[in-house]
């Protein structure tokens, strides 16, 4: 897979004469001292030291609202606001798990976003296991009901994260499926690649007609753990006890800073990332990194004069459970005129390409900024596509996208679990990250072309 | 320090002319056999599977002890038995901790082993943080009374693991200085090298005039985060709920089996490793390898005829917790004649040095060895010194030891946590040790040499 993209990517430079069209030498000069970037370290190392976890709706995600609007104050920008919209909560109780037979044993699980919960004393059951969720679909429904199910998916580890969207359906759609067969509950092999005892939470949504039941992901090596037990051929009694709970509507919030540009009708320039995290972990990877990233090349860009256009940061509230702030940032501006949007939130390993999606009056520009980020090591990859989570839906509506891809090899090593945490930051690929968004960024906020989308 | 250790090693192989003690050809055939092995793995992946955790004294040992006695028996050994001891046994209760201010959140931790316990609603103080052991015992007893001790320390990971025993006294003395200088509690840095979210736990014994009080070992990343949180120089506050309990004097006991040898007054060879496992994880690198790669190494010989000397393989009870396997062993086996003894409690990385002890009427056996192990890539270390956890007591006593020396390099990511589970272990570098073990083993028992100490 990876050289396929990679000679790919390749082609697609060679075809393009990026030599004609030079990065300007401000440019180039903001990417080279962005190399030295100690902004987008501190705004990671302070959000996730002084607030640490911080989940959509609660009292912690609040005071990372605070903190961020603090930061962004501090850093110079202007309009910092918060922009505040409702959303229901769910939050994680007490988890346990343990095999009561043939081999009594504890396991290490977490409550997928939306579980239901299982009695206070907690609910005993046989398991049923199956290799992956074509296997669980065919089950009549006859052996399903009253077990706990099982199910596990072969994802592996990939440089462009697309195991993550084929093996997660799994967690997206395996609880509901599983709850439609009559299952007492489902515990998945978590949507990971490490093997340590830390399992991957996630949201998941109850479909039509499937009664909420006990969803938990078991890390990998308990997973495993559990596929040897039952592959001795004995029945296999679990416990589990899950006590997540709906606790209504709650506030949530985008928090929003501006850099002024010169040109109202040039349109607005959106970079961002998401505020809110996971609750095991401290965000730092997901994503921390992406409002550090994203807000430390701004600030590189309005250090170094006005720029034509103006560049709009967005630290999105409330993205891990639902896209919520992504969708009310586009209730409330997706009539605005966005000239180029690109969001952070696939960590921070080194950046190794880029993709977009502009109209051809935007295309010397894109050339332009592939050339400012080849000395980064930095491939075009397609110029048909890009997108990102939170401007997903604004960027879908029709809207010119730019998508800085990280590296994603050891992404999922982290994604969702306790383990994302300020040490999985490599400071020197974080740099990486800041000079690549800083040229890019540098070149979309001053190009005389017309990068917007024709309405 | 690798370098080093490594040119003393090759300095010392130059100068011992092992070509002119060549291995029996049958020890070469068992070598390059065992380099196949899949006993090992065997025993390895059902110990951790139908047993799991086996902490001391406890029913899961209990059960780990009649699987051993199954196990060994099925393998074709003699005398197969379990020889019970009595010992104090502590068990693990809920652990928690949170940050209260100034910056809320959770902390992942886990109790050492004999902690005191908190209230039952939990424990809430102000911490006080020390770099290292000479600060802890540098400080005040007024700065120190009625707060919670955190302790860091700088250890790194090492070949020969020689961090453990220097870094380690955070874990064996930090809860007796802290206790005995006034503490309400101590949580130190986890001793161990890896940054996941899994806490290392480990024996410590409460020194003379040191009450219990509640002591815990925060995950790498907590502590780190715990660091940055103080050195923010605002009083920090720590909530507590640790509520492990001592249940009184339990059953523990060592299972042996034997090979029997020809000769009664060569004396006995003895190979094995501890059975007893910390609770958190399924003891796969500690200890059940150390267990399969020596009963491999014995099945291989036994299968290639009786042996001049009987083998006895002993799988140690209750060596986490305060070696009492060992010491019930010495008790009532040490006035027997021991030809060598050698253990295996380092995981089963590969095995890259061997050391030994023994008279010089055993210096051509050790020869042998040498020049048996030599093509597993294994260099000759010290010849005045060589030990192990059981064995320890015994071979202090006086006895010829061989220790044959695993890469320790990761062994401390995993020790006593959660981690400390099957998908760790390497088959490959399994098998390397089988090898090693067999080749030693089948040499130290057919040396027509006195191997043992003069008494």
């Amino acid at each position: 897979m990876k050289n396929i993209v990679l000679a790919a990517a390749a082609a697609a430079l060679i075809s393009t004469p990026v030599w004609a069209q030079p990065p300007s030498s401000q440019t180039e000069r903001l990417r080279e001292a962005a190399l030295k970037d100690d902004i987008a370290w501190e705004i990671t190392e302070g959000l996730t030291t002084e607030i640490g976890p911080r989940l959509a709706g609660t009292e912690a995600e609040a005071r990372a609202r605070d903190w961020a609007v603090r930061k962004l104050k501090a850093l110079g920008f202007a309009n910092v606001r918060v922009e505040t919209f409702d959303m229901p909560v769910w939050v994680r109780g007490e988890e346990r798990a343990e095999i009561v037979a043939p081999f009594p044993q504890k396991l290490v699980l977490t409550a997928l976003g939306n579980s239901g919960a299982t009695p206070a004393a907690g609910l005993t059951a046989q398991v049923i296991g199956f290799d992956d969720m074509a296997a669980l679909e065919a089950a009549r429904d006859a052996d399903v009901r009253g077990k706990i199910v099982f199910v596990s998916h072969a994802m592996r580890a990939t440089q462009d994260g697309s195991g993550y969207g084929f093996f997660g359906a799994a967690r997206r759609s395996g609880p509901s499926m599983a709850s439609r067969k009559g299952a007492a509950a489902i515990v998945i092999r978590s949507i990971g690649t490490d093997y340590h005892r830390n399992p991957h939470t996630g949201v998941q949504s109850w479909a039509e007609g499937a009664a909420p039941i006990p969803a938990a992901a078991l890390s990998l090596p308990d997973a495993e753990q559990l596929q040897r037990i039952l592959k001795r051929g004995k029945p296999v009694t679990m416990r589990l006890l899950l006590t997540p709970r709906n606790i209504g509507i709650r506030q949530s919030g985008n928090v929003i800073a501006e850099v002024p540009g010169r040109d109202a009708k040039a349109g607005i320039v959106l970079v961002g990332g998401h505020l809110d995290s996971w609750d095991l972990g401290t965000g730092a990877l997901d994503d921390a990194t992406g409002v550090a990233i994203t807000t430390a090349a701004a600030k590189r860009v309005m250090a170094a004069g006005r720029p034509r256009r103006t560049i709009r940061i967005v630290w999105f509230g409330a993205e891990e459970v639902g896209l919520f702030g992504g969708l009310d940032y586009l209730a409330k501006h997706g009539s605005e005129k966005h000239a180029m949007i690109a969001e952070s939130d696939f960590g921070a390993d080194r950046i190794w390409k880029f993709d977009s999606k502009a109209p051809a009056s935007a295309r010397p520009a894109i050339d332009r900024i592939a050339a400012a980020l080849a000395p980064l090591g930095i491939a075009q990859g397609a110029t048909d596509r890009a997108g990102g989570s939170d401007i997903g839906p604004l960027s879908q509506s029709g809207v010119s996208t730019i998508q800085l891809n990280q590296d994603g090899t050891r992404y999922f090593d982290y994604h969702h679990t306790p383990d994302d945490t300020l040490d999985k930051v490599d400071p020197e690929q974080l740099r990486q990250n800041v000079a690549a968004w800083t040229a890019m960024l540098a070149e979309a906020a001053n190009a005389p072309e017309e990068l917007a989308m024709p309405k």
